[in-house]
């Protein structure tokens, strides 16, 4: 008898609920964060082109925890694939429940995400988030960062903040994170970010509106955008119940729980 | 001279000490937690069913410490199966001393006793655990969560609660990870969440008792009801001594060491 | 050009100094703790008995830094196993600068030391250190705990107390889980625990004499008993260099970072 | 369909740009720490002997963020190796952003330096940092500190404080580890500490001065020692950015968050 042989652990890995091909395909990152710009206009997008899931990013980096869905059905914390047939180029937005609770978590997800894009040719990476301003914002500007220099021009005609007026100097996770990795695996990436009043996790459909602009303007592809409240209101229930989870990790963090800026996650 | 070889790491692994052969067995999980409501009923029926042990999980994501018994006799810490033949299918009890004290840690032993049950041939699993009411309860009710929703038909004759009314969102610990990631292993998962004052340290027999009255009924077995009390009593030693250890590891959640729902741990 | 390939982590390792041969050797730890009973102890026998340093342990689960030796030369944080020739069996002690700063680097270092000594032919391990009784002690016990019940047996002569009388439920570090991990190796395992006030780093050498005079009669050696303060005083200068990064671990694990039991550490 | 295999994990790893051939190459290390000492110093040596950069150090044990570079491209943490062909031995200097935030990563990043060094061809190390004496100092000493008694003799005549009467014990972080894990591969190991104030984050240039007037006369180097106050004033937005970082995870250090000696970190 004696020992069994040692069990393989759980590590973060992407199920692939469905084989895809993909032409010249750009990724969205929204997941949640300041304001919840990101996840709110991804699920908005995800919602208005009926975009498919084709696979399920689960990690033992999340809190070890089931949500409740309806009440009674438990499914584990996750990152969601959704993809979109365009006409010249598609189009995958990822989105999901919560993001790492470790630091080292929070870079081992997003080089797992980088590598399952490369798989699938991705070669331009555009992740969202808030901006956390301090105050009321009348008109959220969106602010953005490249991660090579030569993509300045290319995104300059979008109507995005790259100015030096804006005080933003570090970009905290998932947001910041894929399109750091993403130059290392010769990506292009950029990140927009909403200004937003900046209480961690109150959903802010202006800075997301804001974002969604400009988005679709890069993606080329045409959206409603009529719906937005109306689909906050419907992603309400999911979202209070991860807000909740993610107060916590954030008010951990803030008690210098984790060494990360507050005010920029996203 | 020089280096030796680095030695092998101590992994979370799992000790068989007799083989078994187990007809369609049913993995039953009661862990430490939240008025100790899962420990107390899988104690109470391996108890009464006489089950045997047949082997063991050590982690090094446990606390660094032995407990002693009688006194004298030093231990791990450690979580144990038991197996029962039945009449048409037998029963594996999941007990032990302890949880993870680290998020990654819940999710690897969730994961290792998961691989171990698929190898035992199991194909149903229900985890037992406290749900916090945050006041007494008079008649506790015993709320239930499935992993799937097809489930929730098989369960419905049991008077469990699946109902929107309870306020349970999330199910932390090995009783929400052990659905949650059997699912992934295609395994059915049924949660029961005994109603309680939720002190989380104070074994609740009213809970446990509810709990064990919808468990004994599920499992189709005939047990003796009368002499939970008694049992409990029993067990009175090795609870305290290791509710001492868990009282401070949850204070340390509390404190927002864990970013963990103490609410509803199980 | 691209990436190098990832460079091999630094482990837990032992680095052999001199190749020996021992026959039927006994483990005797003594590593820092509370009063630094099994320190000081294992330091004195080294001293008394003139033993050779035959191997080094290194870990990256010790504090990020090193120690100034004669205020210039620096050396990492380390364990050392030193060896004796004795009649009949030969002795290995293990002592060092310090213990892991995480849960998980206990179980890897008590694990690695296992594996090493199971190759040295180890079948016996003794681990020394003290119990913090909480007032000053005129004459302090031995406290004794065995990894089998086989065993009170064997050192039930010696006037080591192993009643119900006392108050201690775990034994957390290395002179715990040395003999737990032991028992899973098949090593027999007893830990000696000397009565002391439980200043956590304030050196208590009643309390190491105590456990010495014990230790001596199960090991059948003669040492001169009378030098031990002299030999703390020459200890003196490491033990507060390393005592004064203890009682920062330790009041970190004291507000709730680690979640052990200060009390009963060694 | 089922699971994707599992991707490989993001880990510490060193990106060569440029192959580099060199000559006895000597190692310099100087990262941020206590009065920036290192890190400015090491850059000032950049700046002057016009340095080619070679490698790029990226770990998962750096903060989960990314910099904003001219306030629009984004990069992650990194540190950085430059080269300078020198008369009779080549010159390395690693210099970055950041330190690892957990203690296993300060080991881990500080071996993957070294088995890099080793490979280089390198036989020498000296590392750079600030020692907090807690008061404003009129013209700080360089203390020093050497892997090797042997080493002692080497250095004597640089004007290196190797005394007893400065208060050292220990050296916390990357200066240190390096040295010590030096020792273990065979690599002669300085290091050099400038006596500062001790805020953690005020950059000065007088410790710095002093450490890299005692540098280049180890290097046997000609540097005009002018500009460095100029130079501090080019590297402070980059500085300054990082320092914010820092700060977070000193502050979170001094709480107790790691159990590291603030004051001698460099």
């Amino acid at each position: 008898m004696g020992y069994d042989s040692t069990v393989k652990k759980m590590e973060t890995h992407i199920k692939l609920l469905t084989k895809v091909k993909l032409r010249k395909p750009v990724l969205v990152e929204g997941l949640p964060g300041i304001g919840n710009v990101g996840r709110v206009a991804a699920g908005y997008l995800i919602n208005e082109l009926k975009m498919k899931k084709f696979a399920e990013l689960y990690s033992p980096h999340f809190l070890p925890l089931v949500l409740l869905q309806n009440d009674s059905i438990a499914g584990l914390l996750k990152c969601e694939f959704y993809y979109h047939k365009g006409k010249t180029k598609d189009l995958i937005i990822l989105t999901g429940d919560t993001q790492s609770v470790t630091p080292e978590g929070h870079y081992e997800i997003s080089h797992a995400i980088l590598n399952f894009a490369t798989k699938l040719g991705v070669k331009e990476i555009i992740t969202l988030g808030g901006f956390a301003e301090g105050q009321q914002v009348e008109n959220p500007r969106v602010i953005g960062a490249v991660n090579d220099k030569k993509l300045l021009k290319k995104y300059q005609k979008f109507g995005i903040d790259f100015g030096k007026e804006h005080p933003i100097g570090t970009i905290v996770g998932a947001s910041g994170l894929m399109i750091g990795i993403g130059k290392l695996h010769g990506i292009d990436g950029l990140c927009l970010m909403g200004e937003t009043l900046g209480m961690p996790l109150l959903t802010d459909p202006k800075a997301a509106d804001s974002v969604l602009h400009v988005l679709v303007k890069i993606l080329n592809i045409k959206v409603d955008m009529q719906k937005l409240e109306k689909t906050i209101g419907e992603m309400e229930q999911r979202i209070e119940q991860t807000d909740k989870i993610h107060k916590k990790v954030l008010s951990d963090m803030s008690k210098g729980q984790k060494s990360e800026d507050i005010r920029y996650i996203g």
